[in-house]
């Protein structure tokens, strides 16, 4: 981009007055598109986006749980700093209630790291790089060899039956389709190999599994993620590991010259009972409403490979900012709106589970939650799950967010941890941030601090900031036919 | 992310054929959508973005740009190089043709690497990042020792006067609006320091200039780019130099500390007289109107610091594969359809302005021109440089883009290199990316390939080639006003 000396002159003009044009722009603009809006939330809106790109606090409360603290596996002494860390910062921001949910969580271990090669020919040998499983067993202490056979899907594993699998490795090798738009769609083709991929794979006999990354990128960082062994007699579990993909594309190439090279690995991951654990919970306390409920979170814990900066730090502190937010602006919500940092999201989703027995328990009206798990990148909008009614009322506020580019207001899934919330009137929405780089990072050793953005960062929380605005002044519609004002 | 097991079960039925499912939901929804739209179309747009994500050139072009050759500035050894290896990869995609437009060119260069410290007292020195603006002058051999005086403003200098000025260096301090959405308006907001700072200082007899680096983020490198002396005679001219925003934001508080400190720097910049360079130019003569042309492209010379991968060899790139997209997938456009690698957008537009000066010599009518320069990130849109009648047609195809996240069509510039162009009928566009991370590395040592992802890049390449395929199918509404059939 060069500047032409045309432009210039306009700027001198211009110079520091830019953001008092835009927000009158915005306001003009916004009010002339959608008579329903109006200018009070436009000026409201404007200062959530402005109170968080100039005086943010998300960045640094990120920079600190990544980078003082690490990896938060649920019950690993991580994510127990990282609860006394978000409590003390939620208590700093004058909220009006700030307290610990207690749950019980797994406690998985992954050992020492693990090691794998591929054996050509005896003493023929190469390494690569591969992560044990979320929730997977150990190989034998002295590792695992076996010959492999790569599939691409279980419809594979099946036709080729029990005579050509028993006493291998199965090595799951489908990619994530590069033509899909949106990556998630792109992770839920494949993600049952990660998943399921043991439990299917020890029907036939197989001694282990290899699932190729779930990553769009061709590089050499294995990522984990949560599998399951279903109803399997724990002594018919295999190990299961990732290879990054281009330890994929060097195995099957590898395979397709020499079907009978053999695959060694070598982990010590290790299952515990369970562990207390808490969820996080800050509240400021509806001027109007008090007893209904509007939640806003991410989960707290995280894979061990990288800090998880992008899964799912970014979507706690810009939950908390949300608040902190309110605060600054002086915005007094009607509903009572809650932060909650749930844990165990990972490998268990207990701290979701947890969240939504105790409200149910204690009769809290819940009508709206909001989760953010999908990064901290750019913000492109938001998908809900809710009836045709609220969604209409919601698509009525789009002309709002538009000066903000948020374009995106779909019909779709939320989150994992406000999902047990679900109870036919409640809205559920999912911040949808840009999808493109979210894989890349996604489970692994470099989803770390470096690779978030601090104004994408910022935007979603303003975003997130702006939705529960007009969710709160509005209400939802569900809300106000089923309660009795 | 967690994956629940409710989804995998979906996953089982879903597996390969997620996208035939989203194709047919993508003509669905356009056909619904928009009465204006045809099946064919979204056929074709599915198709460009396949074979775009799935078979892509764009990227390894990038790589050997960015990896093989470097930086690029205009009458560089690396410019040179880049002529040539973009001529031949056209040449290997079978276009009817590929041609040189030679075209002189400005040739400043850095020399060594430039030095710089703050003294706050005779012998207490602390060193700090600098580099010149392109087109500066060198300081004295032996550098340039000065007291500083921090300005946010030209009006602030004028305010001052001669008599604070003289003989020091002024630093300009106005960092980039972080609360303006779009990155482009905040530096549209500050660039006047860096392009004008040194013309305007030196009227005060001011001895140097140091610029605050046109960067959102708080890092060490410093970013160059353009600057005029404007009718400054020659020895009146004084060394500009940019300075990181740590550093700007360092010396800023060192002045509110000790306001005599002084600050030293040095560069060995240098302007030699113009030299022999060349726009790459590929076509794929139309069909329909071989004598009418539609022209995609972006700027093939960059700054040195970095290796010029967003700012243009994205650009480049990425309009090299809009026409290799059309061949791809076996589309013949009735327009003749020019790719165009202008040389020389930073320091002069001599490119853009010989191409549009060469189209008017033999009276080629251009009827549409598509640039893009504004990084290789996640494509959200793009602005028009077009009337009312051509801006209704283009909205009119919106539809058509939403499969593909590509929300914002907004009217505004388009792009340096194809403005000359601008003749009352054809119509001018830039693509939009999504702008957030493109200041943190803009200008700079870290515009380099990393800070590219393929995925993003192909996205940006295919949405081109869309609007392409939509233009000249259709036509622009000024070409048939304008142009008797």
């Amino acid at each position: 981009m060069r500047y032409s000396e045309l432009k210039m002159k306009e700027n001198f003009l211009l110079n520091n007055r830019i953001t008092l044009i835009t927000s009158l722009f915005v306001i003009l603009m916004s009010s002339i598109s959608a008579q329903v809006v109006n200018k009070e939330d436009s000026i409201t809106i404007r200062s959530l986006y402005d109170a968080a790109l100039l005086n943010g606090k998300s960045y640094d409360w990120l920079d600190h749980l990544s980078n003082e603290i690490g990896g938060r596996l649920s019950g690993s002494i991580e994510a127990e700093k990282a609860i006394r860390y978000t409590e003390s910062e939620l208590k700093k921001l004058g909220l009006d209630k700030v307290w610990l949910q207690p749950v019980m969580v797994p406690k998985w271990t992954r050992g020492v790291k693990e090691y794998a090669y591929i054996e050509t020919a005896p003493g023929i040998t190469s390494t690569t790089n591969i992560c044990a499983l979320g929730g997977s067993v150990a190989t034998p202490s002295g590792g695992l060899k076996a010959y492999v056979v790569e599939v691409q899907s279980f419809e594979e594993l099946e036709k080729l039956g029990r005579s050509a699998i028993e006493g291998k490795i199965v090595f799951y090798n489908r990619p994530m389709q590069a033509n899909l738009i949106r990556t998630f769609e792109a992770y839920g083709g494949c993600v049952n190999q990660r998943y399921a991929g043991a439990m299917e794979a020890a029907k036939y006999g197989a001694v282990g599994v290899l699932v190729r990354s779930m990553n769009l990128r061709k590089d050499d960082y294995p990522h984990t993620g949560a599998m399951t062994y279903g109803d399997t007699p724990p002594d018919q579990r295999i190990p299961a590991a990732a290879i990054s993909t281009n330890g994929a594309d060097y195995l099957s190439s590898a395979l397709k010259l020499k079907s009978d090279l053999k695959f060694y690995f070598k982990q010590s991951c290790r299952t515990y009972p369970d562990v207390q654990s808490y969820n996080v919970i800050g509240e400021i306390t509806g001027s109007t409403y008090p007893d209904r409920y509007m939640v806003v979170g991410g989960h707290l814990d995280s894979w061990d490979l990288g800090d998880g900066s992008h899964d799912d730090g970014a979507g706690c502190v810009q939950s908390m900012e949300v608040l902190r937010l309110f605060r600054e602006i002086g915005y007094k919500p009607k509903h009572s709106i809650r932060v909650v940092l749930f844990m165990n999201e990972e490998n268990g989703l207990r701290g979701g589970r947890k969240y939504a027995e105790e409200a149910r328990l204690r009769n809290e009206k819940h009508v709206f939650a909001l989760e953010s798990d999908a990064g901290g990148f750019t913000p492109r909008g938001f998908s809900f799950d809710t009836d045709e009614k609220n969604f209409a009322q919601i698509e009525s506020w789009k002309s709002l967010f538009e000066p903000y580019l948020i374009h995106s207001f779909v019909k779709g899934g939320s989150g994992a941890d406000i999902g047990p919330l679900k109870d036919g009137s409640i809205v559920l929405s999912g911040l949808r941030p840009d999808s493109q780089r979210y894989f890349d990072h996604h489970h692994s050793a470099v989803d770390t601090f470096d690779a978030v953005n601090k104004r994408e960062l910022e935007l979603g929380g303003a975003t997130m900031a702006s939705l529960v605005y007009l969710m709160d002044k509005y209400g939802t519609k569900s809300e106000f036919g089923v309660i009795k004002d």
